[in-house]
Formats: structure tokens, sequence, C-alpha cells
């Protein structure tokens, strides 16, 4: 069917989706950069979304039981920032649009979540929507367990492109999203058959239909230029079998543009002066640019106001609860963190200043949790497949899965980066604190969902447990070096390395408070003593403090962290015997540190003494405490790692990388 | 069928079979670690497999027509060990089997390339070595294209576990053997339904044939465990419609372990003593640890020897070869560099110092490729779905494709992950020198692989154009802040970020002529002018160097790398004009710069001197350069970024951080 047919079938339909396509056209174009191609292909499944079938409230774009909408193919943001000026929310002006690309505006080049109301999430760099989707979607199952549907019953809309379907993670998204039966999560895919190189066909011949269906989806197609089609297809799709829905959008990127459009000109560039005005030509649509007229932005804003008045009787629901549960509730979807975390935290410091045990991190990393889960209902765990290594499952929480949605433990199966990506949508959905384990040198396979916890500034938080060579004979593949130094090189990542148990509690006290940054908790494998003597303040929370002082004004500062605080420690009492007072200073999270006050950090680093890193990777990332900070080049030194590891014992690596405390006296001597 | 059955069905299978079965028992309870079910299950399979399908000749290694091997799931080590110990590589004895996961032994608890000869790449981080396969299988298609089917043409095997499956990288590494049709390629999925958690059901309910089938694959099944149906399907496996084969082996993990078949207590932990005895009367074998008795060792050298005839025909072949076309081949084979490279590299130089060319470092790319890539037959280049940005291709390149194999260019698609490994692929096939690009910033999606390539020491050539804020309008999602540290902090790996045409034509030239590191080229959008003034020297191959000299001793010493090069030079104009002499240091490798001599570095950084660098990343990992190398705290400062980017024109990002020649001089007057 050609346009003029498309605009006389359905004329008001035709100009709610081709105001999309305009605003996409003129936006792209005046910030001379940007992907008209999408919006304008997927504007008529867009509008009927919007239109007829999503769950929202411009007005309210924090209303907890909205449905979702996640533009996976974050590069047509146009289609996202287009909507949400068109359906009326209130931050996304008509300028906001104009500036779009543009220094200090909501409307970036991709959505970033937190810029502009109704951006569920970030996207961009591709399949990470889409992965997100799921997490979404398994946290709606989990509070619709918890508190019922009454307060929460709302659907996951995706919109995803053949990039998405390309990279891997959409596999384990689509494989996890398929075991776990997710009938609430609706897959729109953009089959527009381009990507930036050609034809879909010169990378990829995979049957999507086939693809999905193997994983457990249901598979639903529509042509995503008839609106009547679309609308039939967007209504089955709510009618799931439990199983989670792809509906294949069979459209034509850059739709309309006579030139530009099934080619992959339409992708990523402005189509240029003249073909705007040709384009709109074919689309009848005489209007300047930017501009929608009265009448045609009027339906869409009454399309905005569509969920109001459902939104008003679930706000009824909530508040004829009975009042303890009401404020629960409230503080679930808050976030707000339980009063019920100090004292859980306390009692366990105090209970191992006494008993004094000697365990791996991620033993007592568990030992938290243990105590924790069971007051935080919002705590929501799992693992990539490494259950029973990463100590992430604690007794009282059952396993989330299709027989019972009240588990709170996901077997995230070897997905180390599907994890990730679902963990950063359980924590955007809102009422559940997401953690998630796997090993600290597969931070490489999860980095691309991590980096976007960062960015996003939400916090998921990352156990990640054999950090070190400490993890012995697995050998230099699963041995992270350089890790460390990764997740402390992005930015707003909270890095904790706890040296023993009170170490790890407060590391896990500081990371549920945390709410505005990830946390990666690097545990080991190894025992570790406890070595810390009192309990009473979070230190940790200080990012770096005197462990053990010197016996005087001390001539040698170790500084350490994780397993090598032991080290230190030991490494101080042969340098005491021999008369050199030594302060062992421990430094749980680098980023903390750096945020205290000059005066508390040259207090813990006094300038004028030996200066000793010790950790058991490289030393990238430890300048600044050696050499800055007062410290200097010439008085200062770092024990770790310059290559990648080897296989065997530990014990035997550390003695013969030399990160021992006999290493340590001897280049602090070296540098008296 | 019972055990009994099958020893006595076919016993001399069942001796061959059991022989790989006890070493792997033994082997991880010597070691007291290790994964003992995989081999276990696996053994009848590869027994099949090496004995009577495989083209190997353990007496050598490197015969190029070799069928590869390659063992996906690498926590199976002792399964590939046992092989190579049993069919006779001379390297690998009883000693090391003994040694496994030992400081210094050549069986490390996951195969690592180079160890022994037979490990033809290097495994453990799970889906990595299925999509190293589609790289040696693409190889093997162009090489014969080339050479033709009588120097080369030979099978790639890998076996695969559940846990390669579900890693989203195996979906990448499949759709792109589909979409190639890679029909020399067969996958043996060791089908035992458990991973580290339990059953396969408790995170993935993907039927395996039909998400293979969906992409293009033959699908296979056999017993695992029946000599006779492995045989026929192995057979069948090979007799290709051009389709890659999956092999569906159904198989028992830890098969003969009457207490921990079939259970994920037989997959990562050794079986115990008592268990072991158990299973060795299970399977009638009444030999000690480690004793494979002559005759049945005998027969396995002899299955060690099948390929030697074969092979000796192969090097006929190559003999009678006319001398110019043996010697092209022998280099090829061997990696040699190209003596033409050298010439190619000196002319383009020569000539852009001519002509002085303002273009983005990833169009100087294109332009020395456009003049490599004639002369090296061996450049087998690609890009992630962004040829038109990475400008990857050249125009002597055509499209490797089903349709013509001696196409040079590969569409890897929107696979980043599955590109870089299967870079891995191709260069440890031999023959052909892959570089492949995508955007710096996704360094996060190839990260897994990128790290492989450096362990291993090969040599990959990662072209990440739009290496910074620079890229402007696409937003903090693309661009890279903290990925140049993370490249740096790789051990083993070159981070060339070049400054303008020149330096480009010489950080490929060090790439091209490196063979035991990968190289990450850093590459701008946006255009750059020519600033180096002479061109006779490979000065980048000294990674550090004085583009700029002071018009007297310098007071103020400038660091620069990539697009700041040229701010660095801009902010010494101002100071000299205000009778500061001030130098400019390029830095295009910090690497490289590190490796040279104490009194080069100090000549390019003499202390006493204010220094500042500028790179528009994170710091970390420039202080050893500021505060070290004879530098201070005091007297050094940096400009770049402290956090994620925005989306707006590259230049008023440059402006809003400070990344100014402007404040350049600011920082550097202050720190007078």
């Amino acid at each position: 069917m050609d346009l003029d047919a498309r605009r006389k079938a359905d004329p008001q339909h035709w100009n709610l989706a081709t105001s999309i396509r305009v605003l996409a056209m003129d936006a792209v174009q005046a910030a001379n950069s940007g992907h008209p191609g999408m919006p304008m292909g997927m504007a008529d499944v867009a509008t009927v979304l919007f239109g007829k079938h999503l769950k929202f409230d411009a007005s309210a774009p924090h209303w907890f039981d909205r449905d979702r909408f996640i533009l996976s193919a974050g590069h047509g943001s146009m289609l996202l920032y287009a909507l949400l000026y068109l359906t009326g929310y209130e931050d996304m002006t008509l300028e906001e649009i104009k500036n779009f690309r543009q220094w200090g505006s909501k409307t970036a080049g991709h959505p970033e979540y937190g810029h502009a109301e109704g951006i569920e999430t970030t996207t961009g760099p591709l399949g990470q929507g889409i992965a997100n989707s799921v997490g979404f979607a398994m946290a709606e199952e989990a509070m619709r367990a918890e508190f019922g549907e009454e307060l929460c019953s709302h659907r996951t809309w995706v919109i995803a492109g053949d990039g998405c379907l390309m990279e891997g993670i959409s596999q384990e998204a689509i494989a996890l999203a398929g075991a776990q039966q997710l009938g609430k999560l609706i897959v729109l895919w953009d089959n527009n058959d381009i990507t930036i190189d050609g034809r879909v066909g010169i990378a990829d011949k995979t049957n999507q239909h086939e693809r999905f269906a193997a994983s457990g989806w249901r598979v639903l197609s529509c042509d995503g230029h008839d609106a009547a089609d679309i609308d039939r297809a967007l209504t089955e799709a709510q009618n799931s079998d439990g199983r989670p829905t792809l509906v294949d959008c069979k459209t034509i990127i850059g739709y309309g543009s006579a030139k530009k459009q099934d080619t992959s000109g339409a992708h990523g560039s402005p189509l240029g002066a003249e073909e705007i005005a040709a384009t709109r030509r074919a689309y009848g649509w005489d209007h300047a640019e930017f501009i929608i007229p009265d009448d045609i932005l009027s339906q869409w804003r009454d399309i905005g106001k569509r969920g109001a008045e459902e939104r008003a009787e679930w706000q009824k629901r909530v508040d004829a609860l009975p009042g303890e549960e009401r404020d629960e509730f409230a503080r679930r979807i808050s976030g707000d963190v339980s009063p019920k975390l100090a004292p859980a935290i306390t009692a366990l410091k105090e209970q191992a200043l006494e008993s004094k045990p000697k365990v791996a991190t991620r033993k007592a990393s568990e030992m938290v949790l243990e105590v924790v889960n069971p007051h935080l209902p919002e705590m929501f765990g799992g693992s990539a497949d490494l259950t029973g290594s990463n100590l992430t499952k604690t007794a009282d929480l059952g396993e989330f899965n299709v027989q019972n949605r009240a588990g709170r433990y996901i077997r995230y199966g070897i997905r180390e980066h599907g994890m990730a990506a679902a963990m950063n949508g359980i924590f955007l959905h809102g009422g559940l604190r997401p953690y998630g384990g796997t090993f600290l040198t597969f931070t490489d396979y999860a980095r691309g969902a991590m980096r976007l916890s960062a960015l996003m500034g939400i916090a998921p938080i990352y156990v990640m447990t054999h950090d070190s060579i400490g993890l012995g004979e697995d050998g230099p593949t699963h041995q992270p070096i350089e890790h460390l130094a990764i997740c402390r090189a992005t930015p707003n990542t909270l890095v904790m390395r706890p040296c023993d148990l009170i170490e790890t509690a407060e590391a896990w006290e500081i990371a549920i408070e945390t709410r505005d940054a990830p946390t990666v908790m690097a545990l080991s494998r190894q025992n570790l003593p406890l070595l810390r003597e009192t309990a009473s303040e979070n230190l940790s929370a200080k990012g770096a403090y005197i462990l053990r002082e010197a016996s005087a004004a001390p001539k040698v500062v170790l500084m350490a962290t994780g397993s090598e605080v032991e080290i230190a420690v030991n490494a101080r009492e042969t340098l005491e015997s021999q008369g050199i007072p030594t302060r062992v200073v421990s430094v749980p999270c680098m980023e903390l540190f750096r945020a205290q006050p000059e005066a508390y950090r040259r207090e813990v680093l006094p300038a004028g003494t030996v200066r000793i890193g010790i950790e058991a990777a490289i030393r990238q990332g430890w300048d600044w405490l050696l050499m800055g900070e007062g410290g200097s080049d010439e008085t200062s030194d770092f024990i770790g790692m310059t290559h990648f590891g080897a296989s065997a014992p530990a014990e035997t690596l550390y003695q013969e990388f030399g990160i021992t405390p006999e290493n340590t006296v001897e280049k602090a001597k070296a540098l008296l």
C-alpha cells in the first residue's frame, strides 16, 4: 500500500504517526546528526502502542503500576522524545526537541535515564534495553507476587532492532525470559532488514521467529505500517499463554523518504533539507518544521491522559491499604533503605569481634547476607551459575521461577552480561534491590551493562568473588589482574575490597545504603583472618583508615586491600620488631577515600614516610596514593602484578610473584 | 546400557576411552582441584574423534593442514591433556599430567595456548572457543580459496558445553557461522544437562536444535557413550551440504561415577579417593593411578600417527610448488611480515609530509590500509557493522562471503565480542592477519576476547574509532572515558593513539610488525592537522618523543595523545609567546615508552619541569608519567575527564570540560 492509500485509509492514525516522523526528521536535521530512519519506520507501531495499549499517564511518570516502555534501539531516541512531547510529559517541551543532541538539553543522542521523565533506562549500546527488560519483567512478577495484582500488574514493552537481536546479550536475555516464562514481556521487533552496513542478510540469516520460539517465546507478526494490523497484534500480544511474546513488526526504515527509505542511508544521518521537504509532501503534511497542528497535538495530549483514571483507581487502592502495609509499599517503591539494616550489620560485626572467624570474604559476604536478607525483603539475589562459589544464596531465599514468583533468588544461568543488564532492569523497575554474583574476571563479560549502572547512577550490587591470583589453580583466564583497575576506572562506581568479615559487613552496609552508584564487591576465594579490632564505626565508609598504628611516628605506611591486608599486617610486625615504626592502612574503597576531606587524607597518609601499596593486581590506579597525596616516587613502591597470573595453588603464586610480607619488608627497608 | 554392557560391546574402544577418564580422575585428584566430570563424559566422543576422524599427526603439531580441535569447554582441560599425552605429543609427558595445575607445568587449569603443543587456543572463559572456531573456519575457507585445496583443506572441530551455549557470544558465533555457511565447522555439543548450579533447566529451556537450525546450521545427534553411534554421527558431520554442523552428543557428566555421575557434584571438584576406586571398579579398570597399560597406550600412539602419511603427501605437494609460490606460502603460514610493508609506509609518510592532510585518524587509518592491503594479501579486515565509520574496508578488499571466499573483508554484524573472538581464531589459524573495527567504547562488549588476545600473546589489530568525547552528539553511552585506561591496564596490549596521519602510519607499521601482542588503535572521529615535521624514523616506536622542542631548556613539558596533541601544540605556542620554554611530547603508546631505556625516558621527560598530561579521558594510567619518571605531584597536572561525557557537538564538549589550550596554559602557569 502506498503512502496516499495509507493516509486515506486511516487519516487520524496517519496524522498522529506522521507527527512523530516529522519531529524526528526535523530534530535530526536541526542537530545535523542523529538517526531519523528508525523513528520514521516505527512511528506507526509506537502510535498504536501509546494510543491504545500502553498503560501510562503522562502527568505521573513515576506511577509505579505503569507499563514500562523500553527503547532498546536507543539510536531511535527521537521516537521516544517525540512521544513524550506529544503525549504531554511536562519536562519534554518543544524547545527540548529543537535542542536535540545539544549541550544541556534533555534530548541526548541516545535516551539517558534521568535526563527526562519517561526514559525508563539508558539505551544506545545495542541489546542492553532488551536485556534490561527481562529484569523489569521479573521485578514486576516478583512485586506482583508479594503485593498482589491490585498494586502491581503491568507489562514491559520493548522496541528492539536487528542490532539488538544480533548482539549476544540478546540471546542471554531471550533465553532467560523464556526459561522464566515472563508472560507480560512483549518485544516489538523493528524488522526493517537494514543495518548500518547494508541489508541484514550480509551478516545474518537467522530466522528470528524460530530462534525466539526455540527459547520458549510466542511469536506474532504484523505489518508495521498498518494501524489495524498493529492493533490486532498488540491486542493478541497481551493475551499471553504464559510465554513472553515477540511481535515481528515488518517495517520500512525511513518510511516515506523516497530517496532513502529502505536503505542504510536513512539510518544514521539527517535526510537533508530537500529530502525532508519531499518527504513532507509525500506525507501530505504541509506544516512547517517542528509544528504539530493543534488538533493533532490535542489528540496526542488526550492519549497522554488515557491512563489517568486507572491511575486514580490504583491510588485509591494504595490509600486503602492498612497503614503499615501502605508504609512498607511506599518504602519499597521509593527505595528507602530499611531501618533494620544498620542494627543487623552492627550485631554481626560485634559477634565477629568475639568469634574472630577466619573466612574467605566471599563467605563473609554470605554471612552478612544471611543476617540482612531476612530483614530486607527487597533483597533480590542471584548468580550466573556460580551460586556455590559466589555464596550469594541465603537460606531464606526461595528460588524465583515459574512455580515460585515469591522466590528472591534468580538462577541467571551462564550469562554474566545478561545478568548485569537484568539487574539494571530490576533496580530501575523499583521495589527490589538486585545483587548478583560471578567471578571478578568475568567483569569482562558484564562490562557493557556494568558501565550503564554507573552512567545511569543506579545501584545494583555486583558480588565478584575469586578476586585475584588467590583463586589459584584455575589459572590466568580466571585470575583478575587488571579488573580492579577497570572497575576503579569507571566513573561513579564503588569498588569495595574488604579484608575481613567486619569490613565485608561494612561494605555491604555502604553498598545497600548507596542508591546512586553501583558497588563492585571484590571478594576472596581464600580464607582471611579477622584483622579489625573495633567495630563501632563503619571505618570502610572513609575508604581508607588506620588499621594498625605504628608504635611511634610512622616511618613506613603500608597500604593494602582485601586479602593483601593480612600481608601488610604481617610485614608490619617484622618491621616493628626491627625498630621501624610502621602503620598499616586498609583501603577497602579508593573512591570513598578520595572523597574525604584533605585533612583526613593527610592524617591517614602523612607526608614524609615510606609508602608501599600491596594488592595482588596491577599498579594502575594506585599511583595517586603512592606518589600523590603527599607521597613521592622516590619514597614509594608497589607490590603486585605486572603480568597475567598462572595456574598453581594460591600460596605458590603469592610466593612466586613476590606478594609476601618478606618482600614488603625488604622493599620498605630499601626505601628508608 | 550399563557400563558392563558398554565395555563388553566394544572392549577396544572402552579401554581407549577409559584411559582418558582415569587420567582425568587421577590428575584432578592429585591436584586436589579441577573438573573431572566433563572429560569423563566426553571421553567416548573424543576417542572416536581422535581415533577415526580428526586429521592430525602428533609428531607435527604445527602441520598447517591439520584439522583444528578446540576445547571450548576449557574447564575440561584434562580431556585435552590426556589426548595429547596418549596420542604421543612429545612435550605432553606423564609427568606433566601428574603436575596438573601446578606451578611451571604445561597442564594449567584451563588450556593455555603456547603452554603445550596441540593447544590451539586458550579456553576457559565460556563461549570463547566456539567463537574462535568461527575464525578458524573462515580462515580455512579463505586460505583454501587462495592456495587451493591441495594445500589447505581441513576441518574445525569444537567441543562445547551448555555453558558455552548459554553465553551470548555463542549466539554471535553461531549466527555468523550460519550466515557464512562454514561447512567444515563441526561443533560437538556435550549435552549433559548439568551446570554448576544444577540441571540446565533451572536457567535455560532453549531447544538447541531449533536454535542452531534457525541460524542455518545442520543438526545431528548421537548417543555420546555409544562408539558406533558417535562414529556414524561424526562421519555424517563431515558430509556437509554447506551448512555448519552441530552434533548433539547426549552424555552423562562424570560417566561411571556411581555417586556423582549426572550431578553437578562431578563438575568441578575431585571425586575423592574412595569414589575414584569405586569408579575404577565399575570401569573394570584395575591399573594403578596414572598407569595406562602398554597395549592400550600403544594403540593410542598408533592413533597419534594416523595422519603421518597424509601429512607427508601434503608436504610433497608443498615441496613441489614453484619456488616463489612456495616461499610465499611458507611466509604466510609462518606469519613473517612482508618486506613490502616498510616501503609502503615510508612512501605514505613522505607523501603526508608534503600534502599535510587534515584528516581524522580513522581516515588516516584508511589511507594507510589503502596502501598496505594491496601489498599484504594476509590482511583480513572487517567491522562490527560500522564499516563507513571505522573506515576499515579498502577498495581492493572484496567481501568474504559464501559467494566469494577470495574476499578479504568480513561483515561481522553487530557482534563486537564475536568479532574479537573470531579475529583470535583467524590469527591462531595462521596465514591471515585479522583486523576489525568498532567504536572504542564497545571495547566493553569485546573485552572477554580482547583479554585473551593479550593472554595468548597473539596479535589481532583492533581498530577502535570514535575514541573520545570528540565523537560528540552520540553522547555518553558512546563516548569512551575509561577505555584507554582499560586497554592500558591489560597486560601485553599495545594501545596506540596516534595524533596525525604520520603517527597513524607508524602505528599500523608497529601493529603489523608485532606478532606477540594485540594492538588497540584508538582513532579519532574528528579531523586533526598533520603535526609531524619529519618522517624518516618511526618515532611512535619509542612510545613517546619530543614533537615540538622548547625554545630553551624547557620549563614546561606538555604530554598528550591523539586528538589532544593539537591542543598541546597550541598551548605551547601561547606559553612560548609568553616567554615560557615549552616542550610538547607526543605519547602515541605508553607501553612502548615504558620499555625504552631510562636514559631515553629521562631525555624526553627531564626532571624539574612542570608536566601536564592532556587526554580526553580519565587520568588513571597517566600518573607514572606525571609523578613518576622524575616528576612530582607538586609540579604536575592533568587535563582530561573525571566523569562520563555528554551529548553535544565535540567542540562544545571540549570547551565545557576544559580540555583546551587556554586551560592548559593556565594550569601550566599555576604550577610554575
